[in-house]
């Protein structure tokens, strides 16, 4: 639970930009990532984020990948698509940040989908609700909803966790510009086909087809006869 | 033929979206891969789709790889283009599906290369007939046609397959809401070149080119004079 | 020089498409690829193309890779970009092309970006002159130009071989429908970063880091203020 | 600090673009990466870069990658972002180009952002201080603007660098056309997921799942519930 009291931020600034006395931090945001690491088998595996550091609170996000279950043919498929995690956590003095109030946001590739797809103007809210198919469904609600700022300039983040049981609202919001969300929508586009297995379905494991080995023909497309 | 009779609906929803009593799943549909799967050589093969469910019907759709075949060179080269499968089945009782009853529609890079460019407010439809080229063409013919819903909030897509021996038609479809063909559009972009094999052409197979050996060259650019 | 006398035209068309009897083909146009494939050492390499077949004439887009040059460091760059060959061939009957009668032109990368940024009602031009540097610059010269078909459904292509020696001036052209068009602008993005040698700069070849062993450090960005 | 004195200039040119009388290079340019070579281990590593000559200077563009750190769990992750380094030189004759009279600019994933969602009509502009967090912070200015050149032709880029203690002032600038700024767009976009480190927190290290040895699930994404 430690705190991050150093970072540097960034000395570029969009000229066309906001005039609020926003300051952004371009530095990779390691807590966000050593803590989850923590709960997994990562020998090998890479970690890697987008932060932004604003003056309340700042966002990292981070992708996971899907994971994927034998079949019996040899082939394997996916059993649980991946997500792109998003971490809010407050500002608790000048460039100071508590990580242990982090609040999570695990993205859907449909929600995804909503925000790549998301026009200048336009909003769109998340709900989630941890116990959804059980009796406590209801008791806790997560909202993620992403607002413009107004003239292009950039969307608005808010994550607002409301827990019936405890009475507690916690409430974490930041301005994301133009530029930023840019960087978010190109991480996440590229993200989406990955977090679907779709790239490693399209990768062939196969050596170099050979002359004297034929392979079993894969079904023509036409296949959708097949019925 | 069994029948899926569980998922989980996604809690999330998109404020701007549909007042239609629409849900929608992310699970990912195992089954669509499953089935096809067990007709091909699958060892060390990866399946991964996109799947939405519906009131009335569910879409999976997963990528297939073109195929090479060996030159005398030593090289291969694409012989049959991948594709998109599409896979529709309808729904039987609330949020059960009878995957039996599937349509198949195998998108071709030209039609891939129309859905992504599909602007907000056009349509597009493509036909298939299986027996095209033999002295059965016209008795079965399929299309697909994608009508956007209004207002930039998605598309309708139908599949309609004739059968004039028969006499049957069979018609499922579904809406598409603007976040999840932002994930199609995505994924099939993502997919085109893949399944034109641009990306095993893109790659090199040799080792980092050493000076001591010196490679046979590569064509200039301006071999385009060599005719 | 063989003649092609088959292929399979694709069943599919778009309903906001063009009224003229255009017909478009989505085989791989093998022929394509295995000349030029017998001039170089191709063990190993794949190859893959975007083909399309109209009335009076077909175009094939294949890419081509870069070439790398060892530097004294152990590393290598390129000393070549990439590019991606068109090929346009006649037609010489109903479905019958002649492709010994191809004309190449070998678009550079600032070519493709020039197609790629193409707006629905923009043209642009390039001129190729293959002995521009030498005593018979202005011999032979070679343009493409790309002018909308009008109402964004695609573009018309035009290639133009003027011959001052020979007095000679071949041409071929063809419509290029808007989703043949995405295809291309899909699979020359792919490319674009990979004829610069990008992905391969951007690849790590090196193990993990290892903990043990420090590597030597890569320059920090404000490296910039090294000079 | 050698010179350039040769390059081979493009004979394409846009027909709707600019009418000045400009002319572009799409050699691969060298010397701006053999310099920065030298510095760091780059045994296996390789360059690439996309360069552009115009009259009064010439820009050239390559991708850094990010540096990773060892975790104690076995994996790693970014502990630095790459960037876009920008090299500007000018010319000293006519395509006589000084590269020792460099000026570098790098770009972070923020300020790469910030280009890429560049709207045909807007600006943008960049400040680096090299002393920032120092005594010497205000010293050193860098500047980097883009500017449009109108009627979406392209941008005007300009690089200056005040030296306070020197007394001087160094400024190169160049044009960019619609074509070069696509290239430009498409690279960056292509490279930023990279300079995050994302294309390796996407790539699975593992060997196929096996059926024997169950591996430790990646947590839920629901996992946001953790807390």
């Amino acid at each position: 639970m430690q705190r991050l009291s150093r970072f540097v931020p960034s000395s570029s600034r969009r000229v066309t930009g906001l005039k609020d006395a926003l300051w952004s931090g371009s530095l990779t945001f390691q807590h966000a990532l050593s803590t989850s690491a923590a709960d997994e088998n990562t020998s090998g595996r890479k970690f890697a984020s987008y932060t932004v550091f604003k003056g309340k609170a700042a966002l990292s996000m981070h992708p996971i990948l899907p994971s994927f279950s034998k079949l019996e043919s040899g082939g394997s498929r996916v059993n649980k698509n991946g997500s792109v995690m998003l971490t809010f956590f407050p500002a608790i003095g000048q460039r100071k940040y508590d990580y242990s109030k982090k609040q999570l946001f695990a993205l859907s590739p449909t929600e995804v989908g909503s925000l790549i797809s998301l026009g200048p103007a336009e909003s769109c809210e998340f709900f989630h609700d941890p116990s959804m198919k059980s009796s406590h469904e209801g008791q806790v609600k997560k909202s993620l909803s992403i607002t413009p700022l107004g003239n292009d300039s950039g969307y608005f983040l808010n994550i607002t966790v409301l827990n019936n049981l405890q009475k507690t609202t916690e409430r974490l919001s930041l301005p994301i510009t133009k530029a930023e969300f840019a960087v978010m929508r190109t991480a996440l586009s590229f993200a989406l086909p990955h977090i679907l297995g779709w790239d490693q379905a399209l990768t062939t494991h196969h050596p170099s087809p050979s002359a004297s080995k034929p392979r079993v023909e894969r079904p023509h497309p036409d296949s959708e006869w097949e019925r």
